[in-house]
């Protein structure tokens, strides 16, 4: 049988669709595979189709088995969910769709499983059963992020510049998907954390996604929360630290930086190492807002958690042509909370944080007394350490700070070590 | 109570969330209502706003009880579906909303109840318990077409010279909505619709959405599916014949002509009168196709209807800017088999039925001598028309044909009558 379906004994939340999608072929079967997949015409992936190979063969999908076909690829597209043969619903709210231009739609003809090739010219796996449709951008773009308006880091990126052709299929691959970056050893996999989390006999866990460095405010709402779940009854509620690992846009803090910084604050001891788990989530970001954020509820399902914390404006940018936020700050809360195939998900509205300039340390907003409180957005965070100027004390433990300082640091070294440029008119 | 639910005793198709919304006012509370309404603030209705309260009052959305509130706008634009309280899920693919202009909502203040005008200045209702939130034109239409490209119908003529806000709250209407274009007659309420096949008898009713004069293809299909329906055990299946009556683009065929064209193929015995019901379906046409077609299809289940005949490209039109469908034609008959709320409805696909040269009528579309079969398009028919031309014999009824030739005729004497204009540079 090409997809193995592995069900993990536990207390945990099922993963969606029952059971936990792996796609990774037993090692003695590896060599054959290959050598059968060497015969096949083949597809070229790029780094961020990797990453969503990645995302699909560890089961972060669930019950996905590869790249959408055009039946998952509309469900997702429109009802932001799929419904299964037994009738059920899950969540599938961003299409994981692989793309290939003419050129690839020719070679490939009539035959019905491709190779697929990573970037660096290895096997990486195979799709099986294809079905070759098309990729209609501009509605996918319009559908995905409720605009089509030019400068959205994914589509600019990602999906203007590829092909004209969906390639949907049963998705097989080689052997994990490993970076050699270093960071490999963060990169569980849901089966792994699921384990991790049964190690540790959590009875309660919460996922908290993020792709900026951690600051204390994120980390009293953490603590909190596990407060709050401790007082609910939950014996041993286990925080999933769970950074973004995928494609973010080129102004977002590098994923090596923000991991040392998380571990410094582990280090510091602003979270409590017994019961957190740091995890790298592999999944690329899309900046979709309300859209995306059910993607990065539903992923934690499957790697266990049953809460997960949501906050203002989650998967949200500015507006790329306007002077506006491009999602309202409230949908992505409102929209996760109804819905389709998330209703097994408690859903932890996040709780706002700022710079209490009174007690000196960061605090839950008090609306009593507004004047004291100091909002430090992302922005002003990158200013402070661009210009290598000091947040308040209490805002970030220093050693993560540190961090962040040497990397703006380092950014400024290489601007001024490159040849002056003409700024063309 | 200000909301009546009326539960019709019938072996129909159960209507959405259990029971038919009917927000017209009895009688005898009518005088007080429209006093009471009179305080309040109110809300000018346009002509299509004034559609869409006939559309939510005699039920056509149940379980909508009034405009959309914001959790009901968000579940429809996102999940095109609505979860009820007792976690049933029903299909509510188009958002139904009011609104108003910074204003109104100024006018509005903090009151939870507005009086609503007709655009004739007469009372029309009142909307209670009223929420007031943001109207994001550019998410709305994105996410509802799928493009933001201009030259949308429904787009340019009523969403962009709209306001900002959207207006919520449940809906009281103090009479049935009435046009007295001499078509009231054919305007009946999904609950009369209910009597009308109970009366008959009807064991099955399948509902032809249409918004263009009927020609012998169409009727072909209809009287088949009838013949497919018998054949598969119904004694008695009603077709329901039903065409909007709502907005529709400038050069569709206006409404009253189309129910005199109808009724000529009724009269001249294409369809049988003892088998089908003729009404108008009170809903504004959106053009927004896949999403748009599941709006068809859920109302028609709201009045009955267990079968739905779904064509090819559904709802759809030409991109307005680009070359090409603006829909792929396939996906509105998939969204449709696969939309949440919608499983209970059969789907019938749309047969290709072409002019068959060599038969000298319109038949289905025979893949083994495609040379003999003309395909005789919106546009081409209408050219026909326009032209005073005959399209080949067996293509329409002589009488409804007679009705075209004469609408566009008279089209075309208006033309002429006018004076010159002088064209601007």
């Amino acid at each position: 049988m090409s997809s193995r379906v592995l069900s993990v004994k536990s207390s945990l939340i099922e993963p969606d669709g029952g059971s936990l999608i792996n796609l990774v072929v037993p090692d003695s079967e590896r060599l054959s595979r290959e050598r059968e997949a060497s015969e096949l015409p083949h597809v070229k992936l790029t780094q961020i189709d990797l990453e969503w190979v990645h995302v699909i063969s560890e089961g972060w999908a669930s019950p996905l088995k590869g790249f959408m076909r055009e039946d998952e690829y509309l469900q997702s597209l429109h009802f932001n969910s799929m419904r299964l043969k037994d009738g059920s619903v899950v969540n599938m709210s961003l299409p994981i769709v692989l793309v290939i231009d003419d050129e690839q739609k020719a070679k490939i003809g009539g035959s019905s499983d491709v190779g697929l090739i990573g970037p660096s010219g290895d096997p990486v796996g195979v799709l099986k059963g294809i079905q070759i449709y098309k990729h209609n951008k501009e509605e996918r773009i319009a559908r995905t992020w409720g605009t089509t308006a030019p400068g959205l880091p994914y589509v600019e990126e990602v999906i203007n510049p590829a092909g004209n052709w969906l390639i949907g299929g049963d998705l097989e691959v080689f052997k994990p998907i490993k970076y050699n970056d270093g960071l490999d050893h963060y990169r569980l996999s849901p089966q792994q954390l699921r384990k991790e989390f049964d190690k540790r006999q959590a009875d309660a866990v919460f996922a908290f996604q993020l792709r900026n460095p951690v600051h204390n405010g994120h980390a009293l709402l953490m603590n909190d929360t596990r407060g709050r779940l401790l007082e609910m009854g939950y014996k041993n509620p286990i925080l999933l630290l769970h950074p973004l690992g995928g494609y973010t846009k080129a102004d977002d803090v590098p994923l090596d930086v923000r991991m040392e910084q998380h571990s410094k604050v582990l280090e510091d001891g602003v979270l409590d190492p017994e019961t957190t788990v740091v995890a790298i989530f592999p999944s690329p970001m899309h900046y979709a807002g309300p859209t995306e954020v059910q993607w990065h509820a539903k992923a934690r399902i499957n790697a266990g958690a049953n809460f997960y914390i949501v906050g203002r404006d989650p998967a949200g940018m500015s507006h790329p042509t306007e002077k506006r936020d491009l999602y309202d700050p409230d949908h992505g809360k409102l929209v996760l909370s109804m819905a389709p195939g998330l209703e097994k998900l408690n859903i932890l509205p996040f709780r706002v944080a700022a710079y209490d300039q009174k007690e000196k340390k960061m605090a839950f907003f008090d609306p009593s007394r507004p004047q004291d409180f100091l909002f430090i957005s992302g922005t002003k965070m990158r200013t402070y350490a661009r210009n290598g100027d000091n947040p308040p004390d209490g805002f970030m433990c220093p050693g993560g700070w540190r961090v962040l300082v040497q990397y703006y640091e380092s950014l400024q070294a290489e601007e001024t070590s490159k040849p002056p440029t003409v700024v063309s008119v």
